[in-house]
């Protein structure tokens, strides 16, 4: 008897796309002689379709959906993702189900228990958690059919303040009473490259826990910010890995159920380290976000230094240098090698590149400003100016040729709000802005693992805005790996202040860091959207107020 | 025996400031010969606190305030809103608790039950719900406490695919059962125009259930995007309003307990309406933005329309004319009166303006992409480079006098992306982007309900973005009062499109709306933080995704 793991990515709210390709999948699993073919997390609408949920036609649509692609279940059963109707008198309006669908029907109905509201998950904003648990029987097998988070009754969060047990049901514990023989865990389970073992070790504990294999499918691509990683995973009854699918990649595969049950066979699979899934997912967080908008072309406004550089690879490998410009505006206060290192990387990677200066916009701008800054000494106006007229030099190349602005900005720089507000944070989708400069530079090294592509120069060159004479970032911040250090243990260990200080930071740098991120939420709060990468991303999944007193 | 009401303005973190308003309102409740003095939900912070919940430190603040303020509970009683820590071992890790406090004591405490996860609020990201409910008796009386949505287990939804009963647990229903005499509701419940009545309806409903007088304790002033109007009230056990505190003021008021239990006493309160209230709701927005900030003084781009005429009044009002200045930024498409007209009120308000061109720095951008742009038409394009220049003078003068730049886009050009994003699109603050252009046209004439302050030509001539000849706003869209009727429908109804068709509606229309609406979630991604006085606010109470197909 054979499963088939289905990891797909799905568009939100297209549903004939997202049936399509459960459909090709449902035919592929066909022809391979598998009995069950499962599916992701809500893969019906796709994840996460946020306040669509609220819209009783978005709901309608699901449910036309599930009915058609039932019909295609002929020969073999489903279990597919789908939000539902509470039927019930009372709770919220909706239930977050995996449906087992064969012959035309919905056959058997499992809903999510454990509805994950912190970080980037507002699941209990739409559905009621489930508190009824029953298995599956499948051809004489029975099944413990759990969603994500259910399988994450206990579960380690990166801020030690939280708890580890935030639920107080475990539906696993409930199935395990009726004696389930495999438990199926279907999610939508979103990337962060410090989550990849925590993931397998969640999956391999409940395993050895229960004593029965675990198969888990995950959705890949990316929708908007968020990045699902794949890598769906089979474990057996020992807590071996029996299979692991493609990070970051669709992938159909189909499996015996009983070599999966006799446990003897375990692969070893080589973990991927951080810097290549970063680079994975960045590239698929572009790429989606473009094919999913029905957009084909970007730009880029390219300074010589590193941010922009990696970022111009990035869009490159995601959608082919035809499809990416560059944008070279140099200033008075730009050194000669900001131009020369930008040219060398867009010729490197055999991208489009045109040289506009800023300079006449500038003049224009401090002509008509005289009057009204009389008396005032030049400060960081002038330098905001600068920023603000690359911004319109890119934005008007993007309206002009219908191409998507990529933004440049480090997460270490919007930490500390070093970037200008309609300046260079502007952008539709900010490629780094999840990744810290030290981070930056460890994916030079890995863009140039085989040949030179992003010049040295741009890699060893002090940072620097170049928006006044001889400016460098170490004049108004302290030096990366130490910024970078605090605002790792303030932003995702949520560590107090006194903590990173009794550990060994500078106290005076502490403070001054974290005031920085405190004084600059309200230039966060219009930034693009971040492609997440890590547990704690600048955007949906950290909602400060803007309006506070630092305590 | 008397109790007293305390309505008061919080600023989320300034625990000292917090605390000193505390204290004061309780020095007065003790002069009146008060015994028990009720302040608001988590007042202690000040409402809402959101991702700071996450912070160790921010409780430890929290807990070390709640125990300064017991101490000043000599000879009276205080019921006062703080999270607390949830010390089982499963569950999130806080509640959202009211405290007795007495005698340097805390000496009764109830949780939250209910926890509001829809819209704006997040409750369920930080709190466990309590399940085990009990009366605080106090001098013989025996009270129920509850903590605003406590009360609200049945409700009315503006979207009807929304349940009315929302939980599986009704906490006022298990405190009935043991018989109390008073019930208490301290709650931080923002303003929405549609809600003032229902909020009044529930209590009076509750007070006619379960036949005994009902406190309810709301706080008042702007944190951010949410204006709580106070409005605090008290009913007696048939349900009539004994006494309503002032909307979006703070007031500390005692009342006898004696009083409202014998029932007979019934104020009969004039019921404000929606546009004065919506006009003290933004003036109030305003002024405790700048005010919890530390800003003093705001910049506005004024055109001659009346968007940013209404902006400039409300401005003057909140911060006082001194603190306002106004940038006028003609261009070669300006009609002349856009220049009269916004000179002629910014003279009615005695608000400093100055006259800027856009024209050079126009030219000089024009001139630099034109070698980009050869070959190609003029379009949208240059309108918005027109968009953005005045966004960097703006800015500019923003930057360099250290006023924040007022937002001046209303929510039917935000709803269908009718806006420059970095150009008119830009600001600190969203003053109108909550108000549908139908109901700016009330706001004018509420605000020249007494002489002309805002000049007839600005009232009636037809609206215009006047970045290209004879534009008119009419070229692109349906008429206002179509278009709102629309939004309406769609946004805070959440009705689906046939139903709006349906219930007479243009199709067309309706479709290309809709399109428009959904098209564009990118723009208003990167918008600022929006004064919310609807059930359904652009922001954080609208959560859409970026990426998604129009089902």
């Amino acid at each position: 008897m054979k499963f088939t793991v289905a990891q797909l990515n799905y568009h939100i709210g297209n549903f004939n796309r997202n049936k399509e390709l459960i459909c090709n999948a449902i035919t592929k699993a066909k022809a391979e002689g598998s009995d069950l073919i499962i599916f992701s997390e809500l893969c019906i609408p796709g994840y996460p379709p946020l306040d669509l949920l609220d819209r009783l036609d978005f709901i309608a649509k699901c449910s036309q959906s599930v009915n058609e692609i039932a019909k295609e279940c002929t020969g073999i059963t489903a279990i597919i993702g789908s939000p539902t109707l509470n039927k019930n008198a009372e709770g919220k309006k909706l239930f977050n189900s995996a449906l087992v669908l064969a012959e035309g029907e919905i056959i058997f109905s499992a809903n999510k228990a454990l509805l994950p509201t912190y970080d980037i998950f507002d699941e209990y904003r739409y559905f009621e958690p489930e508190n009824r648990f029953s298995l599956f029987t499948f051809k004489g097998l029975k099944l413990a059919i759990t969603i994500c988070e259910d399988l994450w009754d206990e579960q380690p969060f990166d801020n030690e303040f939280e708890k580890s047990r935030l639920y107080t049901v475990s539906p696993m514990e409930e199935l395990a009473k009726q004696s389930p023989d495999i438990i199926i865990n279907i999610s939508a389970s979103p990337f962060s490259y410090s989550k990849t073992e925590a993931k397998e070790k969640i999956f391999r504990s409940k395993a050895v826990k229960y004593q029965i294999p675990v198969i888990s499918v995950n959705q890949t691509g990316a929708n908007t910010e968020l990045i699902f990683d794949g890598a769906s995973i089979i474990v057996n009854k020992k807590g071996e890995v029996f299979k692991q699918l493609p990070f970051f990649e669709e992938a159909v595969e189909t499996f015996s159920f009983e070599e999966l049950l006799t446990g003897t066979i375990a692969v070893n699979i080589a973990k991927p380290t951080a810097i290549p899934l970063i680079h994975k997912a960045l590239v698929t967080g572009i790429r989606d976000y473009f094919t999913k908008t029905g957009f084909k072309s970007s730009i880029i406004g390219l300074s010589g230094g590193i941010d922009s550089a990696i970022c111009l690879c990035l869009a490159a490998e995601a959608l082919g240098n035809e499809n990416v410009r560059a944008l070279l505006m140099p200033s008075r206060y730009s050194s000669a090698h900001s131009v020369t290192d930008a040219v060398a990387l867009a010729k490197a990677l055999n991208v489009r590149y045109d040289i506009v200066s800023i300079e006449k916009p500038f003049n224009a701008f401090e002509e008509e400003l005289a009057p009204l800054f009389e008396g005032k000494e030049r400060d960081i106006t002038e330098e905001n100016i600068q920023a603000r007229i690359r911004a319109v030099l890119l934005m008007a190349v993007s309206n002009k040729q219908g191409c998507i602005l990529l933004n440049t900005s480090n997460k270490s720089e919007a930490a500390v709000g070093y970037g200008t507000l309609y300046g260079d944070m502007a952008g539709g989708l900010s490629v780094i802005g999840d990744v810290y400069k030290t981070d930056i530079y460890r994916l030079a090294d890995y863009i140039n693992r085989n040949r030179e592509i992003i010049p040295a120069n741009t890699i060893t060159k002090m940072p620097s805005a170049e928006l006044r004479p001889d400016q460098l970032d170490s004049d108004s911040l302290p030096d990366y790996t130490t910024l970078d250090t605090i605002l790792y243990q303030y932003i995702e260990l949520q560590k107090p202040a006194q903590r990173i200080i009794d550990e060994g930071s500078d106290p005076e740098t502490v403070y001054k860091v974290i005031k920085l991120i405190n004084f600059n939420e309200y230039k966060r709060y219009q930034a693009p959207p971040v492609l997440r990468i890590s547990s704690k991303a600048f955007g949906a999944g950290r909602r400060m107020p803007l309006v506070f007193y630092l305590f």
